[in-house]
């Protein structure tokens, strides 16, 4: 693990190297610097190691969804109309909407650019996976967007809206790190399969989090979510769940032009609470979460380089393996 | 022409076609059938075609620079705030800035996938010129956005933008079209740099004609860049050449927060002309014109192969060749 993170921070710092001459190099270095939990990029090089693989082959790759990533994030918080992200100021907010638009569309071509660094014999299916997963991920912003304004929105349309959004990237990440050492396909397949039931998984604690988090581990405002009547999977199961009183008192609340804050939150959460929605997003978040275990343990490797896959997807899902 | 127009024009339906299911398909179909002059796809197929290749060959790559163009377009007209393109709203002003973003977002992971569509000898030199040019419209784009808080540009850093931002991928196009051909590497780089000074000489004129265009030829408003102060060659050049009470009376009209349109683009125009502008402007564009064309005619092949490249190039700046 050590070891693959020093070799990703080295190919970040490589990148704001190579496009130190672009108009804007100084946005795309601040993205790049903002930290985060580099999960994709470790994702790529992971699934490579697993396989045997001198996880440096797959670092053009692991990069490219890493800027990828930040690209999206960047557009993202241009829609959102975001002022902060990672604790500091959005470039849309530092700078301004045109230079965020541009910085992101530099870092989707960059992405491209550093998938061509890929070996040949690999790099044309690297690419067709990559673009499919690019679309995705801006069908599933667009979608995401859509449900602000559509008044019923089903648990299944979530589901496909966040697979989209945010799991294909993950499933994406680690089937390009077993392209690129060409491991079996069927195995292939199996980690982007892992990767996609994880992100769903991962959503979901998101979105139990933002309500029952305790203390600083989540690092976000309790009740955001709540506040800005954000279609999570926990207000769609109420919304699909409530009946009578209580579905009067949920549309009072999403309703209240102006709210007390903490009263809504804790109103809407006991309501979660009598409704069972905590237990119900926890059953379904630790589905997934079996599935994509299940599907790692599918993958004919030995235990011991499965290792820092295992240990990652527990820290995403705050468990310790 | 005809055949390649026809052939151009299928392959704009089958983009349509399989972008159907995409979020963003109606804003793509709706920006890809606004139309235009689709020079930068023709130039491609006729580059192609001209070493003796089967144009067919280069349909993806014409494609992808024809989508990449509209990826272009779709995000600078939000950064420019422009409510109309070719006669109909922008996609942000039909829509809004979010679809925006992500209809352009997805044409350049679109423009990749059509690359990638070209035969693999080919595909990765291709993607590689593609790539540099994209970054360098972006590049372009954002210099030109600086222009605007700029006391002073040069004439010099007005051609390097605008070689950015427009006349690099008039040369891409065209070198995509002699890669897929596999033309001899010198031929693909005279039309590169062929491509690139026709670019510039087309942004002269088109800075040139929004002074002095006759009725109703433009279709644009006369005298819309000097009414928002555009620094264009034309105000660069007029800035750099007036002293004494001309540089007074030009600071006066740029500076005047309330002027009547009328009056400042006739006062502006009647200074342009004592100035010598028009001229200057005009013998800019003929310089790069005439550099281009000795390019085309360095390429060895039959001048019947050429046509319709010459023919193509004169309508462009209003010549009939």
């Amino acid at each position: 693990m050590e070891s693959l993170i020093k070799l990703l921070n080295q190919g970040i710092k490589d990148y704001n190297i190579a496009t130190k001459g672009y108009q804007t190099a100084e946005q795309q270095k601040y993205l790049m610097n903002l930290g985060g939990k580099r999960v994709r990029p470790l994702l790529a090089l992971m699934s490579c190691e697993m396989f045997g693989k001198d996880p440096a082959a797959a670092l053009p790759a692991a990069l490219a969804v890493e800027v990828f990533h930040n690209f999206s994030l960047v557009h993202d918080d241009i829609m959102d109309q975001a002022p902060m992200r990672r604790g500091k100021e959005t470039v849309h907010q530092k700078w301004n909407s045109a230079t965020a638009i541009l910085t992101g569309d530099v870092m989707l071509v960059n992405a491209y650019q550093l998938l061509q660094q890929l070996d040949s014999d690999v790099c044309k299916s690297a690419m067709e996976l990559f673009s499919t997963a690019a679309v995705q991920v801006c069908d599933g912003q667009m979608l995401d967007m859509g449900f602000e304004n559509k008044s019923h929105v089903s648990i299944q349309e979530y589901l496909d809206m966040i697979t989209l959004k945010t799991a294909v990237l993950l499933g994406c990440s680690l089937k390009l790190g077993a392209i690129v050492a060409q491991a079996p396909p069927t195995f292939a397949n199996h980690l982007y399969h892992f990767g996609v039931k994880l992100g769903i998984s991962f959503q979901l604690q998101d979105d139990i989090l933002d309500v029952y988090a305790k203390g600083d581990a989540f690092g976000k405002q309790i009740g955001g979510d709540i506040l800005s009547n954000k279609k999570t999977f926990l207000l769609i199961s109420a919304l699909e769940n409530a009946t009578g009183e209580e579905k009067k008192l949920l549309d009072f609340w999403l309703r209240h032009p102006n709210p007390d804050p903490a009263e809504k939150v804790e109103i809407i959460t006991s309501l979660y609470n009598k409704l069972g929605i905590h237990q119900q997003a926890k059953t379904m978040m630790e589905n997934y979460y079996t599935d994509a275990m299940d599907l790692l343990a599918a993958v004919e490797v030995s235990t011991d380089a499965k290792k820092p896959l295992y240990s990652l997807a527990g820290k995403l899902l705050h468990r310790e393996n």
